[in-house]
């Protein structure tokens, strides 16, 4: 088995302050610029077609966000894919509302047929929808009935692992477990409060954050992506611990953030619950 | 008279988790997410018009905000709007800035005329361009001539009975004093904050949050309505109420979506300073 | 040398509460509403061609931003402009991302050619690229190179006074020392935060800002952009100032925009770290 080092993937964040090019909703667009901004990172939206050949090429990596897709957005999602791939820079897709809309299932399918992904950060019904199951589906939520829980987890890994293997991407599938893995690799990840369900963009701003430790840690991208969930679970578990009496999901979003950027590497990897299961 | 249930109304929310389709602006889509994942539903954005009636399928409510509209969304609100009427699901209009430019009040008109609309939900600004009246404008704000007081308040909950006998929906306008009313019943609400109006967003929320408050309980929409709106307002009361020497807006809007999530049954129903005025 | 009324500048915001309009990217909408209602006046976001119009009519100034330009809202911005130029409104211009791709730089540098701005309120590397100088680019950050620091004071005043004389604007350049000037005066402003640069949406709340104090005090606009510039830097060294242990960004992010509301006009004046430059 594999040692991860947690702490040289959050300090190559630091110490490379990679710019990130993200395509992503206008719901929590914000929270995104600010949780990169938070690690280390640099966030620049830009979703016109015209515009994001330029602005791919002068960052290190791309996000592509289908939460609030539209035909013009989708369009650029395609052209700056091309150009992230031309130079080989990561790209991680977040397949929001795949199974809930006909359009989102197929735009991610077709996203993830013509662009070589690098990773596919999402929730475990999105992911299913990615894989051609039948789904219920809750929206942008996932359905109670694919939650990854201690008695499914074998499965559950078993099927992450597939659809690492059948998309060549690593898939970082989040929920109260959340399962990183390659189609040899997968460890399961134990971090995490239940009020990042609570508040919109947890899952946006994960995986911007992903983009961020890719191309700060190209060794190995599977470790900086475990780095990446760790640092975003950590974070929330912080933010809940400091809830007082009489606060709720306004101030958890809040200290979420300042967690995001008070975190540092020793703790990273000391908080870290990770648990190596394939 | 009939006795209000504010209590069943808000358990309603909380038991059914409703999940609300909104097209709304870009300026507090993030709130509005938020805001109805603190009272207990689930949020999701899309206004692609080949999207829209996949997503409005799989949700109970839509919210229809006009506060950014573009050609390209009015669309989508249309599109979105007529299956939800298909569906005979609950659609609430808000009316950003109706009165403040052509296209915005030619729009909210077009939508009360195509469409079912359940619910109106403006300041009384609005309410007058929606009603056809010469109007003054302060914008998306409310016109000081406009705002409900005591010394008008019988006047103006003519007026707003009158908009919903000729729309056919429930009207709930709201400001300093809400009303909220049918052709027959009207309630008058003085819950609320004078900083609800120092921040962006507060009666955006509130629109989703209606939407929610609809699908949750529809069998008297009137009371469910009255129930959303004395939410909102006890909570900017309790922000209000938190903040500290120093703390201003900012501080404010995070304790405002504290108080929503943070609010219950009981204290709603025991807060609540509603007063039937027809 | 003149001296400057900050306090009437800002008591002028407060007491006229202008309406601004603003054409600005999704990330830091939210927060550019936000701000503008915390120091007193209003804000309308529309970017429909069809209807910025009308909204520019009913405003006092205007604000383009390029952050997330796309080419409908590209149009949007020289309709509104020239709207807004008929009726001798103060225009703004924030050139997000000018130098980072080659649409940002060539819109930029046709609604300089087109439009009558009043004030370019911008980072260092965006103000070079308007200058046509080549530009190095850290995207939507300024480049090290290109910060202001007190070896390169002279210079970089002598840089922005050529910008200002050349596109007959008001250039207010931020960063650690902001320099403000037109082709005659400059002043150098040291208040601020280094926190600033840690969050998304500190300039794009400035440039909206901007447009409110232009409005409000059109006597001297580049007093006025002092004034607005200073209230930014102060409203940053407060809330840094109100950062506890365990504290990060997103806290920041809120007491800046208590701090923007609860500034009163003699504790900008008192504060402010203003030299007259030249």
């Amino acid at each position: 088995m594999k040692t991860l080092d947690l702490e040289s993937a959050f300090e190559a964040v630091r110490h490379r302050a990679p710019l990130v090019h993200n395509i992503t909703n206008y719901v929590t667009v914000n929270d995104c610029a600010n949780a990169l901004l938070a690690i280390g990172a640099s966030p620049i939206m830009s979703d016109e077609p015209l515009d994001v050949v330029d602005i791919t090429g002068i960052c290190g990596a791309l996000t592509i966000n289908i939460g609030t897709l539209n035909i013009h957005t989708i369009e650029a999602m395609f052209t700056a894919g091309k150009r992230s791939a031309e130079l080989r820079h990561p790209i991680v897709l977040d397949p929001v509302g795949a199974g809930a809309s006909a359009l989102r299932t197929k735009t991610a399918g077709d996203l993830l047929d013509e662009l070589p992904i690098w990773v596919i950060r999402g929730n475990m019904s999105e992911a299913k929808a990615l894989a051609g199951g039948a789904v219920t589906t809750r929206g942008v939520d996932v359905c109670p009935d694919d939650i990854v829980t201690e008695e499914n987890l074998a499965e559950s890994v078993r099927f992450v692992c597939e659809l690492a293997a059948e998309t060549g991407a690593i898939a970082a599938i989040t929920g109260p477990i959340d399962i990183i893995a390659d189609a040899k690799r997968a460890y399961a990840i134990r971090n995490g409060s239940e009020m990042q369900g609570r508040i919109t963009g947890t899952g946006c701003m994960l995986s911007c954050m992903c983009s961020a430790y890719a191309v700060a840690r190209p060794e190995d991208t599977l470790e900086a992506m475990v780095a990446a969930v760790t640092h975003m679970g950590l974070a929330g578990q912080i933010a809940e611990s400091r809830l007082q009496q009489g606060e709720g999901t306004g101030s958890f979003r809040t200290y979420l953030i300042d967690a995001l950027s008070a975190i540092d590497g020793a703790l990273l990897a000391s908080g870290a619950r990770v648990e190596q299961v394939k």
